[in-house]
């Protein structure tokens, strides 16, 4: 698990492209048009350094041959990605117009999938520049492009989970009482970083009162004795996403606070348990809010109760009520309820599940139970 | 200089705000409609820790007053931000439509100026709700809403100007010769964070070959004797950006090597000299160019000459052919053309200048001389 996998290959991002064009085609697409982010990086391992006003833009039109549109100064940098060799480069020099460069490149009066984080300038330039064209979020039209891994992927987010396991249990040996919460937050991203991470994207250490806003990241208060503490953290080892959430606290906890961290790890236990092929993800969502809801404290879960991860710790599918799409293996995403008493504390548990033939198989694999630490 | 400066207030962002939406109906527009990033961050002070497939959107329509839309789970976080107290929050929950939320709050006929970074997910979601709706990227409808700085914003500006130029100072006493180009950057970036910058967003070091290409980062190339070495770099103090490139050597220059750093030198004061009121932004980057052109190297300036900075590193206005938009007192930029040598070396020389009643002015004073280096 800790070797290195061996790198994707342009081959690897031919077949991928391949498969997205086909996707694109059975749904009636005339192309996809893919911004740099997580679908680019998927679909040709090239990652610009940052996103910004000048167009970079795969498309993917049906029928036709792969084509990234770069700035010419981006373009040394474009053609060294894995998957450059299987498309065709078209650079743009500042000064021009990079919408009238890739009209031709589309059908005129298609309908294009467009990734979600595309920005709004480069959408309004192609609607200005093309306005029989129409468009539909890649989330939308082809929601489940990037959310069926496959085995290598697997092997890429068990090593990730395996890692965030690994720095949790370490975590648990370090003093809380007396410290700041960003000073916790700092050893648990050395400890990611430590187990192979390359990235750190959150380390979330909600404290008491912080604990109960679940967008708390980590501040300056200093952690108490009697302290319940969300820990949610995660990042990126060989290119894919980890994601685990545990709830520790200070010394021993109140029989409420004991009660309150049984009924989340209950729902979170029911969550796991819902995924299955076939069961939709809102099911998986209502599983979890059930044991909650059923404990009195359904107003208090205020968010969804998953997520996808990939090439991001932050993707479709999302196990939330209205979200019909039925799980396929190889779908990998958290189950992580929560309860959040304001001004007081919060609980919250969270595994990343991936859908196997016949239910789901944690990643994450740390103790639930609640525990003490000083 | 190095004394913190006080923060903006509510009253600063209440008044952005008002200035924001008199500007937009002057412009003809309904409205604005800003995403997380630096339009937020200039209008509230609020940023958001991640740009999400959640919608969070600030809701300046003309004659009514500002509301931020936000996720339920970042309301907390969202209601702290110092413009918070100037608008009005409402936020949604997960699995809500949020687009059917923000619809009461517009014209429903309106044309709406959106922040260039505006998701496609969020600006396809506002369009399909509200069909009769129309868009104009901000770049294009109010292009200088952020771009003309007042004494304040100039302070912190001249103050991350003069951290980089003592982190270029310091610099030049590391050595080259022997170390990888990511271990330079690293120094710099230490000698930034070292000058009181919160944030490092880029450390070019593009050595010999590798300065050809103006978007080379820094890599694993060990510098050697003989070689030019770009380094651009730059990020955020007090919430204001650096930017600042200088051409070093190790060692003796040749004479072809010291001929083309005099022509980048020359073009650059070239450039800056035509910064005045009422001058276009065109007229900058011809100023730089024709001095490239002129000495023979005209197709190895392969960039503009140089883009806004505030509360970003990279921000409109742009010296671009093409760019009429006149210069305005308060406006800040780089001046930073360069001649690129595929396969052999690169120059770049850059600085911010601020334009003034009467001219422009620099925010960088390092040398501009070729320095060696060892």
């Amino acid at each position: 698990m800790t070797r290195e996998p061996a790198p994707f290959t342009t081959e690897d991002y031919a077949a991928r492209m391949a498969v997205a064009a086909r996707t694109a085609a059975d749904a009636g697409l005339a192309g996809l048009l893919i911004a740099p982010g997580p679908d680019l990086t998927h679909l040709t391992g090239y990652r610009p350094t940052a996103e910004t006003e000048r167009l970079t833009l795969l498309v993917l039109a049906v029928g036709r041959e792969p084509v990234l549109v770069v700035p010419a100064l981006e373009a040394p940098d474009a053609a060294k990605a894995p998957g450059a060799a299987a498309l065709a480069l078209r650079d743009w020099t500042d000064g021009k117009n990079p919408y009238a460069l890739t009209a031709p490149l589309l059908d005129a009066a298609g309908r294009f999938g467009v990734s979600d984080n595309t920005w709004a300038l480069h959408l309004l330039g192609l609607q200005q520049e093309l306005p029989a064209t129409s468009y539909a979020p890649l989330t939308d039209a082809l929601p489940m492009l990037r959310a069926v891994k496959d085995g290598r992927e697997l092997e890429r987010l068990a090593a990730a989970g395996a890692a965030a396991d690994a720095a949790y249990a370490q975590i648990l040996h370090v003093p809380f009482a007396g410290r700041r919460e960003s000073e916790v937050a700092e050893d648990l991203a050395a400890l990611l970083r430590a187990h192979g991470h390359s990235q750190v994207d959150f380390t979330v250490v909600g404290s008491g009162p912080n604990g109960a806003n679940p967008h708390h990241e980590a501040g300056e208060r200093v952690i108490r004795h009697g302290d319940m503490i969300v820990l949610d953290f995660g990042g990126l080892r060989y290119g894919y996403g980890s994601d685990i959430s545990r709830t520790v606290h200070v010394g021993e906890p109140t029989a409420e606070e004991q009660r309150v961290h049984d009924v989340v790890r209950e729902a979170q236990q029911a969550g796991v348990a819902a995924v299955r092929p076939g069961v939709s993800c809102q099911e998986v969502d209502r599983a979890a809010r059930a044991v909650i809801t059923g404990f009195g404290y359904g107003d208090r879960f205020i968010h969804r109760t998953g997520h996808g991860i990939g090439v991001t710790t932050h993707e479709p599918p999302y196990m939330v009520e209205g979200e019909e799409q039925p799980l396929v293996p190889g779908m990998c995403f958290s189950v992580e309820p929560g309860i959040y008493l304001p001004g007081r504390f919060g609980v919250r548990i969270e595994d990343i599940v991936t859908v196997t033939e016949d239910g789901g198989r944690r990643l994450n694999n740390a103790p639930r139970e609640l525990a003490i630490v000083e």
